[in-house]
């Protein structure tokens, strides 16, 4: 798997906008054959800082997210929101091995239908 | 969701040794009931640096797990491996929400005879 953590600090008076721009590309990126998991966790001690979990598949899949029409517009949306420039590093997985992490999800436009 | 991540970095000469030390205590984790998640990930430009991605279910799990047997061996086990103290910043889950964790493993027992 290829694991990338984003490390966003946003500005305070801009935490909720954030949430919400960010709930939304979680919601679709989830749906990408390309991404097993795709986790927003926000900080406790300083709750403008942000870390997306993103686990990826394959080693095209990052750049294939950044195709999706709901990245580009998450990108656009919080540009204005940073209180400083994404950082970014690189991960693997040690464990899960590859096996462990969750299938496909064949439903997914099954499910977007349910939840949405 | 109690979310932690823990920033280890080893000496150079002793990363596969801190790789097997962490997977015997990540799959035994994973077991506990208050734990959702525990990856281990690799950081791919310097092998030498490890996060450990802790989700727990409850507030009292994270200090539930440090009693276990297989937490105090690990501890004692990568004591010498560290090439600096270990750092940790908390979380807590934006996304997913609550629900949509795995559940907990009722099966574990099951499913430890088969992998062991």
């Amino acid at each position: 798997m290829f694991i990338v953590h984003v490390f966003v600090h946003v500005k305070p008076d801009r935490i909720e906008d954030f949430r919400a721009a960010t709930l939304e590309n979680a919601r679709n990126s989830i749906n990408e054959p390309g991404i097993a998991r795709f986790d927003v966790i926000q900080q406790q001690d300083d709750p403008a800082r942000f870390v997306l979990v993103e686990v990826y598949r394959t080693a095209d899949a990052p750049a294939k997210h950044k195709e999706t029409a709901h990245y580009q517009k998450w990108r656009d949306t919080v540009a204005d929101m940073m209180a400083e420039p994404r950082t970014s590093v690189k991960y693997t997985n040690v464990f899960p091995d590859e096996q462990s992490w969750p299938a496909r999800r064949l439903r997914a436009g099954i499910s977007r239908n349910i939840s949405h």
